[in-house]
């Protein structure tokens, strides 16, 4: 692989009243090239994503919104994947660069969420799902709790196991300033926390968040001539894979298959396994996500990534931190931003710029971004130059 | 260029009331395999193009919907540029055949329309508009007005010259059997229509559509391969550009700078001009669109492109024959299809098989195709073998 990342942004994450979609779209674009110090000229194509603009804030066509607020050069379009379009648009901008095609683009990530009624945004949301699950009044927490329950009944994790991981990621999240949650709770908050969906509690859930996020991605070469290079943060590997949009598609509810072959694209373009990642962000919508995906990234063996979750393994000083920005659960998770978020976080981290929450040593870091219940899924792995 | 097109399919365009958007994804992409002779598992990367779906039909993943139900090989995502998405699906396929990424795409162009009531899709339309024009209660049709009133203030174009476009692209669409409109119409008929937005009336719009189409793009060398290349078609051109969402922000409503770049960028790959070009599929959305896109690519002078619409040179049997599909305007213009659908109209006629609207000996054609106002614009060179 020849890209690295030379520029990285976030926005705050949270309910953000005070600003709109085109808002935070040039806040983190700027944000990204600022950082990386080229300007908007520079950049070849500009890669957007994004799930719900058109629905929630009424603004699709976000590619020539970029022309207009930012006037990045090259072309520029939207990418649309459910909750993974960010990871989709850095796969796209990463692919794009590898391929030669071009040298420098611009990702962002942005959603606009909290401004709408709750009945249109889970509405929204379900435009990730199948007809027939929306037909069957499915809900996102329904459909993950039909997961958990399987999970639970096959290897025998508990509603506390669960609850590990939203703990854990709230821990983490108060040492975020740009997070939507910055409280630590307790397992006993989440096991008394209203029931969503049966095992499924309101604290096992992901927030309604606005944000957004972006990277510069640029080859070595171009990063080389710019003086950049040193101080870039390498792309070791990037994979893409699908599954069936419905559950009732597949032969597994307890495994993602998408994750384990986008996770297996990863390794093989990065010469290594799991073994040698310190550290990693993963699609945590709902708690028994993150516990799915530890085991399909090849982390934990199938029906065991639930026992570390309290141990303190996968907590911050650790053998192999996860969701050290909060994860999507204390972070927040405006959908279309967070797979570029976990990019951002993951820079961050091997540029030991992380401040209370960073990783000692750090040097290979891994994202995991995931639409729907896996109909999509993206697996980055970063590392120190 | 090194790509090829293999495979093309269109549905019926029209009011399609007892299909769903599934199947009509599900029919395109089957019968573009089909007709390449590809089967599923050979697909390295699906595209889809679409703009409304998680508006109007409630479902966005199409990635994931296409894992479902054509179980296709390889990544599949969506890409959304407004009405150009399946224009842009084609050109990233293209790109990412020409970079050797992979060696077979399949792109699909969708969209589902008239399922809803007017105000939702009108709605729905302006998300390819800024913020700003809709809070000043712009319409599509109204924007394009204010383009075509510039143009006819600047050049002396009259209603009728604008009428001649309508009249000639039903002429053209009377012999499509894909056609959601296949009855000729009159100048007189034009101009005794309602007026929507002045000059604009309503025999000037293209309709409201439900359709999809679909085609698989190859590199020459795996068609070499298959035995495919001597019946496929060459792509010597693809250009994407963009121009401002609104139309405030630009220097002249009385052109298209983003069509302008797009085809120079095609015809830069192509090696040779407007000249050479022996028919095309353009952009007519609304009249006005047709002759600022005519002029915009080159085929003849800013100001000049509206004088040629009813002596003949631009309709079947004549010089350059513009919109032989009956062009969005009476083939329809299922936004997210249309791009697309533009290419297997180019397809069909190189492969002398377009019946009663075919063009004598054609062996170049052209695919023009806008998002919004222009934000972005997508131009496809095709050649015979």
């Amino acid at each position: 692989m020849t890209s690295v990342i030379v520029g990285a942004y976030q926005t705050k994450f949270g309910e953000l009243w005070d600003v709109g979609l085109a808002d935070l779209l040039t806040e983190a674009g700027w944000g990204a090239m600022k950082d990386a110090g080229v300007s908007a000229d520079e950049i070849e194509m500009t890669l957007v994503g994004n799930k719900l603009s058109g629905k929630v804030v009424g603004q699709d066509h976000l590619g020539a919104l970029v022309k207009e607020t930012l006037g990045t050069g090259g072309p520029t379009l939207r990418v649309e994947a459910a909750c993974a379009s960010g990871g989709v648009a850095v796969h796209q901008a990463v692919a794009a660069v590898e391929a030669g095609q071009i040298d420098c683009a611009l990702v962002i990530g942005v959603e606009k969420m909290t401004d709408v009624d709750v009945d249109t945004i889970t509405w929204g949301l379900m435009g990730a799902a199948s007809a027939a699950e929306r037909g069957a009044g499915l809900s996102f927490v329904g459909l993950y709790a039909l997961m958990a329950q399987a999970y639970m009944g096959e290897y025998g994790a508990g509603a506390k196991d669960l609850a590990q991981v939203a703990v854990k990621n709230h821990f983490h999240g108060s040492f975020n300033e740009k997070a939507q949650f910055r409280f630590p709770i307790t397992v006993e908050d989440v096991l008394h926390s209203s029931i969503v969906a049966n095992p499924l509690k309101l604290l096992d859930c992901s927030p309604i968040t606005d944000g957004a996020a972006a990277v510069v991605v640029m080859s070595q070469k171009l990063a080389a001539k710019k003086g950049l290079l040193t101080s870039s943060i390498r792309v070791v590997g990037s994979g893409l894979a699908n599954e069936t949009l419905s559950l009732a598609a597949r032969t597994s509810l307890t495994q993602i298959k998408s994750t384990q072959e986008a996770a297996k694209k990863a390794y093989a373009q990065a010469g290594f396994g799991p073994d040698m990642v310190d550290l990693a962000e993963v699609h945590d919508c709902f708690t028994i996500a993150e516990i799915l995906a530890v085991e399909d990234l090849g982390f934990y063996k199938k029906g065991t990534g639930y026992v570390v979750q309290g141990n303190g393994e996968v907590r911050l000083g650790g053998k192999r931190p996860i969701n050290l920005s909060g994860g999507l659960k204390a972070c927040g998770h405006p959908v279309g931003a967070t797979g570029v978020k976990q990019v951002v976080e993951i820079v961050t981290q091997l540029r030991d710029s992380a401040g209370k929450r960073q990783v000692t040593g750090a040097r290979v870091g891994l994202t995991h971004n995931v639409g729907g219940t896996g109909g999509t899924a993206v697996v980055h792995l970063l590392a120190k130059n």
